[in-house]
């Protein structure tokens, strides 16, 4: 039985369900100078941004990436074919601009926040730090929410106690309510976190540890059998988690625990959030677990490399936006598939329709 | 046998082939900081574009999209969901601004160039029009370069002359010339043309037409086995044109023919060219017969909902960016893709290497 204090901190989120908005956008999508359908996912997309936002005119704005960094204690056991230090050097080098995550970002307009749940080091302070100076416009956001120098070795032990789980929760909530704009995109640092991920999926879903179970960064064959025996181990230390908060505290990393926070809050906020990889994935699966509702206003930006995110996608019944391989996490996915999402809310708002056109409709 | 003065404007058309340029760019991305390869196809696109443009640190600039239009004789045997009107009705729309691949330029960036190739219908002089005025700057522009009022019904006799598919070839060609940037987006506007692409592609890739035939802007089941009834008449008739331009004169559209131009100079220039759906990689396939090595500029955007899409992408051994069974044209998909393209780039330009962020590699 999870913790009250973890209960205690998860808002309810009420369904979207609203028949009239959803055949409005419908039926102003079937107006436009097009063949019915013609448009396809982006169609559907533009549908979901509406229903979301609750406009059938939606505009997306100031757009918030925000890259949740946590370092894992289960590191040590050799589930990663990177260093730990990686982690913290990773933050560095999205502060400076030069990550996929910044490049992406900064080119589609997005602002880059980076969030220390639980990195193994401490980040010398900035200017842009917003507790320190107000922040530069356009420059990325160090946000300092460590609650441990990362999680413990979930291999004998759980990965949190409740009361790190109940704060980390918290910091996601009342980070997204320090943010403008009407959309969160998902992104995530950590090496080690595709055994959370997997180990999530595993449980929740009730998978099969050795069929959601990858390569992560880049382990050779001996490598991804070592991590299968590792989570095996991890899963039966840990028989007897089996509500979603218990298998977060139990398996989770601080920087998921942090945006399940942030996914339910933005939820509540009905916010439009962009989910990207694998452990992004596995956030929301936890959220979701929580709080159904907050499917409604999720976004998928791509299908990952990484195995495990495809069952986890059909888990959730969600489509996602790109199909491409991609397998770095970060968020880069997230900001890639940006552009699609204002595509698709400048086709509802902006699309002539064959009455305002000119244009005879089918014969 | 082609007409003389079909082959003779056929410019040569190099491979790009350049080992060293392809492995400085490949070792390049692999130094990134990043596992090698986790951006998938991100990195293949950037890799793509940094070859055509011949450049490790490419620059999209200028982008162009080309919408060619024309009219159908064949559509008089009721090929289409949509009355012929449609495809000037569609022009005005383009050029109102109202349409999806207007909206959509708009949006990315795109200058659009709607180009009246056999419209059967006189446009009115515009402000905008370049031979008129100084064009308006991110105003469309209607380029005029009408070879007939649409092209002949193919089932009783070619679609076109010899001397028309010429002067095509070479409005397309001497269009492009005129043309700023160094990438230009395919896009096509005409009541009948997945008929030509049909056709194109069944003549071509010894396709049995029944199954490269889809229902285009929306034909019911009795429409859909009209017209494969109709295009079998139509490659009986013409059983004796095998060569590409033969073909292309009997089947293809005025607009199919003048954008088989515009590939060919883009491809002399080394342009990037973004290619739409089913007509649009109709007009590539074509071109592909006269010039291979037009396919090494080529970025498909999409896979359409057009059933002969698939098949011809395979045959053109082509990865389409998105999968979201677009079948509008316009070159919308092409549109909507292109910020994927700038993303490559910026990916390629700016992330840094694990030397320049001092991040640790794999162990």
């Amino acid at each position: 039985m999870s913790d009250i204090r973890l209960i205690a901190s998860i808002p309810s989120i009420p369904s979207l369900h609203d028949t009239g908005l959803q055949s409005r956008v419908q039926h102003l999508l079937d107006q436009k100078t097009k063949p019915v359908g013609s448009l396809g996912q982006l169609e559907q997309l533009a549908l979901r941004i509406a229903c979301i936002l609750g406009d059938e005119q939606p505009v997306l704005q100031a757009p918030q990436m925000l890259v949740f960094a946590a370092d894992h204690g289960l590191a040590a056991r050799g589930v990663s074919a990177y260093p730990v230090d990686v982690t913290w050097q990773m933050v560095e080098n999205f502060l400076a601009g030069g990550a996929a995550v910044s490049v992406l970002a900064r080119h589609n307009g997005i602002a880059l926040n980076v969030v220390d749940c639980g990195v193994a080091r401490d980040f010398a302070v900035r200017e842009q730090d917003p507790a320190h100076k107000l922040p530069v416009p356009g420059e990325p956001r160090l946000w300092r929410r460590k609650i441990a120098y990362g999680s413990a070795d979930c291999s004998v032990g759980p990965a949190m106690t409740a009361e790190q789980c109940a704060m980390a929760l918290r910091n996601g909530m009342v980070l997204v309510q320090q943010l403008p704009g009407n959309a969160l995109l998902l992104g995530e640092m950590g090496i080690g976190n595709t055994s959370s991920a997997s180990l999530l999926l595993a449980r929740l879903c009730n998978e099969p540890i050795e069929a959601v179970t990858g390569v992560g960064t880049g382990l050779d064959a001996a490598g991804l059998a070592r991590k299968v025996e590792v989570l095996r181990q991890v899963l039966a230390l840990h028989a007897g988690a089996q509500e979603p908060l218990d298998v977060l505290c139990a398996m989770g990393g601080l920087e998921i625990a942090t945006m399940v926070g942030a996914v339910l809050q933005a939820a509540v906020e009905r916010r439009v959030i962009v989910v990207d990889g694998f452990i992004t994935t596995a956030a929301v699966l936890v959220a979701s677990r929580l709080q159904p509702a907050v499917l409604e206003r999720c976004i998928y930006a791509h299908r990952s490399g990484e195995p495990g995110h495809t069952r986890m996608l059909a888990h959730l019944q969600a489509q996602p936006l790109l199909d491409w391989q991609l397998r770095l996490g970060e968020g880069s996915g997230a900001a890639l598939a940006w552009p699609l999402l204002q595509s698709a809310c400048a086709i509802l708002r902006e699309m002539a329709s064959f009455a305002s056109a000119g244009v005879s409709q089918q014969s």
